[in-house]
């Protein structure tokens, strides 16, 4: 398996990159790790940390992309930087993966250009795992679409689903649509013509109907559907959940299960490649959670079962 | 002061209903509670739990509006039900306020329907009161609305900004707008207008600019600016991390700083009467503790300062 890893992406280059490159490294020797980055900068790096173990590599990209530019724009404006060269490395199939903790809307924008989105699909999405009580919920957009349309919420169940099947092994995954009360009537515009389209797929989807707020942390669902804007402000409020606890609680506390730097990275599903997105705080841990994730994604071959789970959007007659 | 209170709202009623409310009149003998409910409900459930202290009178209401009723025609096909009297005895002065935990919907349709709307407002709004490291923070709109435009978040930062004021005596509140990302050109359709509206309205709002998920529990805003979808969805699930730590965390543990029960009510704000919120499956702690909020509402006289306080709504020359 081959991994590329954005050493230019992150708040901290390319310390905290390189740093969890080579935990990442020495725990799987079986795994090649290619990092992209300025030459310079990357052999500055090394020369500070001591050597990268046996199975990685480097290419230079002599741009990057910063944190706060336009994604669209810089993708096709800078076509050697490290986002835009590792994802055409993934489309070659010189990658299995690539992950960055850098600029998400280009990591997105780039897939969309880059690798293309999956047939059938109008969008890519972010799916933001939520480990809790010792098993995992997706939360899905969590952020690559700022505005949604019901067919996309329909799109982001069927493949929040595939990735609970194939990820995490569930035979049946319970997709819930979240919303602002339980019965079918209720929610925005945008969620109450979401619920009609989820319930005319049940043949396909093991649609569970609305769920609220609450039933996350009750697990009344594995994947809970929603648009990116809600995704991402709840994403980033669940994680704020440590911290704050951390500095509330009596210390001496286990509040590891509350930590996100032990998820590290979220996919960037429905385009044909394996992509994974870092937060731009990284730490060396989450970045090393980044890679396993990573890992995880390209050995659960979701990639290559994605077309058949998928094939209920196209073949569903409504 | 009197207070009204719906008896017949809720999951358990008259039980949960007529507890709080003892409890709440034991402890305030200068406040008058009025029940609004079916005389033979509240008779015995008198019966059962005892009677009540002396500063408290009941007002017969024949019509009961469920649960899952829609809101406007409820409120429209049954003038006789205990949300419709009691807001109605608002409106004639007989009453401070109105508080109820039953069909929000219904509270909310019959506020602007028999209260109606304060000059100047397109809408009305719930304040998420959140209580935080010894002080609070406000969510706003929690879920007066399905369906926001830029124009109803500008509406609820004044509303948000003077509530914070009037409540918990803020000299100047700072108002974040709820957005995926910290930059002015972040965000949907909805947030990127809101954004240009409440940065126009600087000399009236202390605007800080858009703030993210984290920045609730960081209390980098007192007023967190949403759409209503967004705002119920969040409030949900952060009243839900008192129930999951309770379950997770090792027993003994003081957690009652996240019992959203010590809240208990939500302020509808925006229109000419003081209405009180309560969860449909509040327990008599809670119950209790909406009231409190009620006559904290009433004793802010927010009602009387909000005119004032809304005046560069329509001041402003954008």
């Amino acid at each position: 398996m081959r991994i590329g890893l954005d050493v230019m992406g992150g708040d901290d280059v390319p310390k905290i990159p390189l740093l969890g490159a080579k935990a990442f490294c020495a725990e799987y020797p079986d795994v090649h790790l290619v990092l992209y980055g300025q030459m310079d900068v990357m052999e500055a790096g090394l020369k500070e940390l001591g050597p990268m173990p046996a199975n990685t590599s480097m290419v230079h990209c002599p741009q990057v992309i910063g944190m706060d530019e336009h994604p669209a724009i810089a993708i096709k404006q800078k076509p050697d930087s490290t986002i835009a060269v590792g994802l055409a490395d993934v489309r070659k199939g010189k990658l299995d993966a690539f992950a960055s903790a850098g600029n998400t809307g280009a990591v997105t924008a780039g897939s969309v250009l880059i690798l293309e989105l999956l047939e059938g699909l109008h969008r890519p999405t972010i799916g933001g795992i939520y480990p809790n009580n010792g098993t995992y919920s997706l939360l899905i957009d969590c952020g690559a679409n700022t505005d949604s349309k019901p067919e996309y919420l329909l799109e982001f169940a069927y493949i929040g689903q595939a990735y609970m099947k194939a990820v995490y092994g569930m035979a049946k995954p319970r997709v819930g649509l979240l919303n602002i009360g339980h019965e079918h009537t209720k929610g925005n515009n945008l969620t109450r013509e979401a619920y009609k389209l989820l319930n005319d797929h049940k043949d396909h989807l093991n649609f569970v109907g609305n769920v609220e707020g609450w039933d996350i942390n009750r697990q009344n669902a594995d994947v809970f559907v929603c648009d990116g804007f809600t995704g991402n402000v709840l994403t980033k409020m669940i994680e704020s959940y440590y911290e704050y606890l951390s500095a509330t609680l009596p210390a001496g506390l286990d509040l590891e299960f509350l930590n996100f730097e032990r998820v590290g990275g979220l996919p960037l599903l429905g385009v044909k490649g394996n992509v994974m997105i870092g937060h731009g705080s990284s730490t060396p841990f989450a970045l090393q959670n980044m890679l396993r994730r990573t890992r995880e994604l390209v050995e659960s071959r979701l990639l290559q079962k994605l077309p058949g789970e998928l094939s209920g959007l196209t073949n569903t007659a409504v």
